[in-house]
C-alpha cells in the first residue's frame, strides 16, 4: 500500500506518543479486565471497523449565505481521492470512498480505481445528483427530478442514476445510493401522492438496471430543499418504497434527516427487524441537516445507534451488514481533520457498543430492573476506549494521534502551494 | 329521535338567528355561484358529515398536574350518552359514539344500545384500554401491556382487547382501537425489537378474535406516557404493523401525536396511497398531545388533512371510507362545548376541502404554476363557510347556532343539580 | 408618481373584474353590517396599510444545494427597484424599500433616491452585511464578524455598519438593521459569553454612531449558518443586548427564526409590553428558516401576531410603529409575484385583526368564558375580507388581482429579453 | 450524624468494592497525570459537590394516563426526610432539601427541622403550590392564580407564597421557588400582556414580602399544563421579570422546560453574564418536560451546562453560587435509586467539567483552532471519573456502590412493611 505521508514521520509521531498509550492501554486493560473483559478482543474488533468517506467532504462546504473556503482544497476527484488516501493512512478506518456523480465524473475509470487501490481504497455506494442543474442540462431539476411533471425531465433523472451505476461498476462498487431534494415549497404545489407514484415509477426503472449483486439505498430526509413537504420525507416512505421496488432496495439513514426529538436508535432497530435497513450516513446535529462531525452534539445518541447494530449483528449472525459512510459538511475545520476525528468517534461508538454485557443487559429486562439495564449502557458509554482506538490503530500502521501527526506532516501547507485557490470555484460541491 | 333539549325551544333560537342566517348564505351564495359553484351543493355535502363522539371527551379532562372538574360532570355511561345525544341534536354531525373499555363497561349493553337507538345515535369503534391498572387487576400494566416481559401480562391485555370486541359486538360497534402506551423511559429499559416482536404477538392473538366484518386500528403517538422509547411511535411502526397483520388491520392517525414540524396531511396521503388509512383522531396542537379543541391552533393544517381525504376519495371512489372521531381533553371549557364546536370545525375543513377547484388546481401542478396551485387551496380554505354550515344544521334539525342554543337551554346548570359532584370521583376516565 | 405597467392597461383588466368585485364587496358589507361592523372603515384602514420590501427579495432565491434562476432577474440595485415599483403600483401597499449593503451599494444615492420618489417609494431599514466575505475583503468573516476573536475583523466588521448608516443616511432611511450569522458549530468552539461581551463592545460603537432620529434593530435567529450556537439566538438575547445599547435599540422578530413549537405572537407581547419591539421581518415556514412565503403555511399565526400588534396600538396609542418588512426567499415562483402575494396576505391579517370585536374579547377573558372568547377571534380570522382587499387596492391607484395584471402585462417576459442571464452570476444575492 | 441505614453494613459493603475501587483510581490517577492532572485535587472537588433533593421526588411520579405506585412510598414529609437522609447517607452529595407547600406542610417545624439536622440536612429553596386546587380551598386555580382575573385568586394565591416563606423560615430555608402554570390553552383565552402585569403585580407583593437575605427564583416551562400560550414560558420572559422586581430575584433552569433544540447552556451563559442566574432543577429529557433521570438522555449537555457553570465560576470567583436540585418524576424506578443515580450523575459532569483545561481551551478558541477547541471539551466529558466519584464518597462516609449498598440492605422491603398502601392514596403529590 502506497502511502502519501512519509510513514517514517508517522513513525516518529507514534514514537513521541508510545510510551503513554502503553500505560494508558495497560491501565485500561486493567480496569476492564476487573469487569471480566478482554481488551484484545475489543483491540481486534476495533481494527475490523470501517466507515467510508465521502468525497465532497474533502473540500470545505457551505451554507446558503456563504462558503468560506480553506486552504489547499481538492480541484478534482484524483485530488480528492488523495486527501481520503491521507485519512485512511493515519486512521485505518476509512478504505472505502463514496463518489458522487456527476462532481466526481471520470473519462477514466480505470485509472481512479488504480489509484484507489495503490492506496489501499475501494469504491463505496455511489451518489447520483438531480438536486442540481449542470451546465448544458437539458432539463432543469427547479421542479423535480425522478417525480417531475415533466417525463422527459424524470427519464433524463432515470438515465442519470443508470449511467452512476454504470461508473460504478467500472469502479468496483456495489450499491447506488439515491438522495432527491424533490417535494414542495408550498400546500398545493404537489399532489402528495402523484408525486410518489411518478418517484416509484422512475425508481422501478433504475432497479431494473440494476446488476444482481448491486444494492440500492433510498435515503430520507424531512425537510431542506424543499421547505413544505418532501416527496421522501420519512423513514415510513423510504420503507413502503424499498418494499414496493424488492429486495435489493433498502433504507439509508441519515442521523440528521429527522424530526426534531425523534428516537433515530428506534428507527435503526425497525428497519433492522423489517429487513430493510440498508446503511448510514454519519454526522451530528443539532438543529436540522447540521452536517456537523460526527459525535460532536450527541454522542450518547451515536453509541445508542451502535447497540443497536450490535443487537441486530447478535440477531442475524454474519449475514447483518450495513454500509457506513461519513456525511458531514466541514465549514469552519480542516475537512481531513474533521473526517479523521469523525471517523474515530463513529469507531469509538462501535468499541463502547461491543462492551455492552448483552447477557446482562438481557436479564435486567426480563426482570423490569430498569435502572440496572439503563446503568448497563451507561457503564458501556461511560468506558474512555480512546487507548484501544488508538492501539487499533498503531497496530494497523496508522498513526496514534491522527491530527497531530497530519498537522506534523504539514500536508494542508502543501496541498496549498501545490492546489492554489481558483476564483469563484467550488469545485467541491455543496455539501 | 327523541330528544333531549326541547325542540321548540331549539326552534325559537333558531328563530331569532334565521333572517341573519337567510341573508349572509344569500350573499354567500352570490359569492359562490360566481366562482361556479353551486352553494346547495354544498350543503347537501355539509348535511352528510359525521364525526364521532369519544364518550371520555364528556367529561373534564386534565393533566398530571391537575384537574379541575366542572358542574354536572357525566357520572357513568348512559350519562355521557345524554351529554353525546344533546350534542348530535344541535349539531346533526356526530350520530356516532366511540367508547372506552373498562371506563364505560356495561353489564346492560342491550339498555345502553336501545338508548343510543332512540336518540339517533350508534356506536363506532370501540377503544380497549391497557395504559392504566384497574383495581383488583391481576396483573399490572406498570412495566407494559401488549409487550410486557410477562406473559401472563400479556394474555391478560390480550383478553382485555378479546373482551372489547365482545361488547361492541353486542352493541353494534365494527372497529377496535388499539392504543397503548407501552414504551420505555430509558435507554437500555427494552430491547427495541423485542418489544414490537412481543407487541405482533399479542396483536395477532386479538387479530385472530377480530370478526369478518371488524377492523382494527393501530393509533401510534410519538410519546407519552413513555418518554424516551414508545413501542408504535410513528407512522412507519403502525404502517409496517398494519401490514403484518392482515387487511383489517389500518392505521388510525391522531392528529397531536407526531414530532414537531411533521407534515401530517403526508402521512395521509401515503397511508392513503398504501391502503392502510383506517381513521382519525382529531384535535389540535401546538406542543405535544395537547388535545386542544379541533381547529384552535392550526386551521389550515386541518384543512389540509382534509383536502387529501377529499383527493383520495376522488381516486378511489365509493369504497374510501375513514373512521373519524374526535379525541380532546377539555380542562378549561364546557366539554359539551367544545366538542360542539371540534365538530363544526371538523365539518368546516370537510365542507371547504369540497371548494376546492381540483381541475384547476392539478392544471396548476401539472403547468408548474406553484403560486396559482398555491392560491387555489388557499381561496378554498378562506371561504367562509360558516352559513353552509349553520343551514346544514338547520335543515337537518339541529341548531344554527349550537352553543347559543345549549346555554339558552340551561342544559348544564340541569345537569349540575341532577349529577352532584362527587369527592374525589373522576369518572371520565383520563385525567 | 410614474409607474412601470400601463396604467390603461391595469384600468382595463380592473374593469374585467369590477362587476364581481362590487358585488362580492357588497355581499361582504351585508354580513359585516349584519354583525355591527362597517366595511368602509375597514377599506379605509386596509389603504393604510404598509410592508416593506427587500430589495433582495426580487431576485430568485435558493438554498445550499442549489439555485435555479429564473427569467429577467433583476441585475443592480436599480433594476430590483424597478420590480419593487411594479409590486407597489399594483398593490399600494410596498411603498418602502429596504436595502442590502454591500450587495446594494451605489456610486449615486442621489440618483437612486430620485429613482425612488419617482414611484411613490421611499427607502426603510438598510440592512448590513458581514457573514459574507466580500471580494478583496480584508478581512475574512470565517470565524466571525461583530464577535470576531480578531480585533481588526470587529473594526472592519464595525465600519461597514457605520458605513451603511452613511448610505442610508443620503438615501433617507432611519433605521438600521443588524443581522449576524455569528456563532459556533462545535461546543467549544466560542466561549458563549466572550462572544456576546464583544457583541456588546461592537454594537457600542455602531449605536453610537447613530443619528438622533435613527433605530438599530437586533434580528435574533435560532441557527443558521451556525449549527450549534448563535450568538444572537433568541429575543431573551436580543432583548437584553436592546438594554444594554439604549433607547434607540430595539428588537426585530423573523417569523420564521425561532425554536419548533415557539408561540411567536407571545414575543410579540412581551417586546411589545417592555418597550423593546422594533418590527418584523415577515415570512412563513414549517420547519426552520424557510423564508416561505407569508400566510403560506401557517395563517392563522399571521393572523395572532396581527392581533398582539392591534392590541398593543389600542393601549398605546399613536407612538405605537413598528418597521415591518417582508423577508423570503422565492426559490420556485416569480419573486415578484409572491412578494405581491404576500403583501396581500400580510394586509389581511392586519384587516383580520382590525375585524376582532376587542370589547367583547375582554368581556369573556374577564369571565372566563373560554370558548367564547377564542371564538371571538376565530370569527375575525374567518372572515374573508378579500374583497375588502382588493377594493382598497383599486381605490388607492392598484390592481383589483395584482398576480393577474402582472401577468397580463408581460413584465417578465419583457425583463427576460431586457436582462439577459450571465452565466455564473447571482446578482441577486442570497435569500 | 445520624443514620438510617446500618453503617456497618455500608462498611461491609464497601469492604467487598475496596480493592477493585482502589485498583480503578489507581489506573485513572496514572491517566490523569499523565495529562498534568492531579486526581486528588479532584476527588476533593467530588467531596465538595452538593445538589438538593426534592421531597415530592421520594414517591413514585406518573402522567396524566395512570400513576403505577411501588412499594414502600413515604406518606408524609417525616417519611419523605428519611428515604432523603437515606440518599445522603449512600451518596454523601445530597445535604439539601426543597420542600413543597402545602404538600409538605407541617403544625411543627421544628421537629422537622431537628430531624433534618439529626441527619445532616438542611433545607434548600421552598416550593408553593398554586397550580393545583386543594381541599377546602376558596378560590380555584382553573383559570390561573397569580395571573388570575378575579382579585380574591391572586390574593389567595399571594398569601400562600408568603405562607411557604413563614414556613421556609422555620425551617431555615433561604429561598422561595415560584413556578405556576398559569397560561391558555386557547388564542384569545388571556390577555397576554394583561397575564403578565398581573403576575408582576402580584410577584411585587411576594417580593415585599421577602426577608433580606432571602432569594426568589421564577421557573419558566415552555408548555404543561397551559398548552397554547403560558404565562411564564422561556428564560426572556423570567429574565425580563426578575429584572422588574429588583436584586433578590433571580432565574431558576429546569433542563425540561424549553423548546425542542434549544441551546440551553447558552440559557446559562447568558443569565450567568447577566447577573441573574438563580439556580436549576435537574432532570433529563427527550421530547419535553420529560422528567426523567439526570443525565440519562443526553449526558453530554449535562456536561455543557456544568461547563459553563465552571466558567462563570472562574470568572466571578467565590461569589457565584447557584441553587441546585433535582426535579424528576420516577415513574418506572425506585425514586431514591433515581435520586441516588441522577446525584451521581449531576456529580460527575461537575467532576467532568473541572477536568477541562481551561488555558488550553482559551488558547484554541483565541487560534480559531475548532477542532481542538472541540476536542478539549470533548476529552474532558469522555474521561471516566466514575472511579473519583466513588473514592470521594468513600472518603465522606459514603457507599462506593449507593444503589447496591441501598438493596443489600433492604430499606425498600423494610418500608414496604412500615408504610403499608392506603388505597387511592397518593401522598407524594403528582410530580
Amino acid at each position: 500500500m502506497s502511502t502519501i505521508i512519509d510513514q517514517n514521520l508517522v513513525a516518529r509521531h507514534n514514537g513521541q506518543l508510545q510510551a503513554n498509550l502503553h500505560a494508558d492501554y495497560d491501565a485500561l486493560a486493567g480496569v476492564l479486565s476487573r469487569r471480566g473483559v478482554d481488551i484484545e478482543t475489543l483491540t481486534v474488533h476495533a481494527q475490523q471497523f470501517a466507515v467510508a468517506l465521502p468525497s465532497w467532504g474533502a473540500g470545505t462546504g457551505g451554507t446558503r449565505f456563504a462558503r468560506f473556503p480553506g486552504k489547499g482544497e481538492p480541484r478534482n476527484v484524483f485530488e480528492k481521492l488523495d486527501d481520503c488516501a491521507v485519512i485512511h493512512q493515519l486512521t485505518r478506518a476509512t478504505p472505502g470512498i463514496s463518489l458522487h456523480f456527476p462532481w466526481d465524473r471520470t473519462d477514466d475509470p480505470k485509472a481512479l480505481r488504480e489509484q484507489a487501490e495503490s492506496h489501499g481504497l475501494y469504491f463505496d455506494a455511489v451518489n447520483s445528483n438531480t438536486f442540481q442543474d449542470q451546465q448544458g442540462q437539458e432539463h432543469s431539476y427547479k421542479y423535480g427530478s425522478l417525480t417531475a411533471q415533466s417525463a422527459a425531465t424524470r427519464a433524463q433523472a432515470v438515465q442519470h442514476n443508470i449511467d452512476c451505476i454504470e461508473l460504478g461498476r467500472a469502479l468496483g462498487s456495489k450499491a447506488l445510493t439515491v438522495w432527491i431534494g424533490d417535494g414542495a415549497n408550498f400546500p398545493g404545489q404537489h399532489n402528495l401522492r402523484g408525486s410518489l407514484e411518478r418517484y416509484l415509477d422512475s425508481m422501478r426503472s433504475i432497479y431494473a438496471a440494476l446488476p444482481d449483486d448491486w444494492q440500492v439505498f433510498i435515503e430520507h430526509k424531512l425537510f431542506e430543499p424543499a421547505f413544505y413537504a418532501t416527496t421522501i420525507a420519512d423513514w415510513g416512505t423510504s420503507f413502503a418504497c424499498a418494499q414496493q421496488l424488492g429486495p435489493k432496495a433498502k433504507c439509508l439513514v441519515d442521523l440528521g434527516h429527522h424530526a426534531p426529538n425523534t428516537n433515530i436508535e428506534m428507527i435503526v432497530a425497525r428497519l433492522a427487524q423489517f429487513g430493510k435497513l440498508g446503511g448510514f450516513h454519519f454526522n451530528d446535529s443539532k438543529y436540522g441537516d447540521d452536517d456537523l462531525d460526527s459525535g460532536s452534539i450527541n454522542p450518547f445518541q451515536l453509541f445508542l445507534v451502535f447497540n443497536e447494530l450490535a443487537d441486530a449483528a447478535q440477531r442475524e449472525g454474519a449475514s447483518f451488514k450495513t454500509a457506513n459512510m461519513l456525511d458531514q459538511s466541514h465549514n469552519v475545520t480542516d475537512p481531513i481533520e474533521s473526517l479523521m476525528s469523525s471517523a474515530v468517534e463513529v469507531q469509538r461508538a462501535y468499541v463502547q457498543a461491543a462492551l455492552v454485557d448483552r447477557a446482562a443487559l438481557r436479564g435486567h429486562q426480563e426482570a423490569n430492573d430498569v435502572l440496572q439495564a439503563a446503568q448497563t449502557l451507561k457503564q458501556a458509554f461511560r468506558t474512555d476506549v480512546s487507548p484501544i482506538l488508538a492501539m487499533a490503530r498503531q497496530r494497523s500502521g496508522g498513526a496514534i494521534d491522527p491530527v497531530g501527526a497530519y498537522r506534523a506532516a504539514g500536508y494542508r501547507e502543501q496541498a496549498a502551494v501545490a492546489r492554489p485557490a481558483r476564483a469563484g470555484a467550488s469545485s467541491s460541491g455543496i455539501v
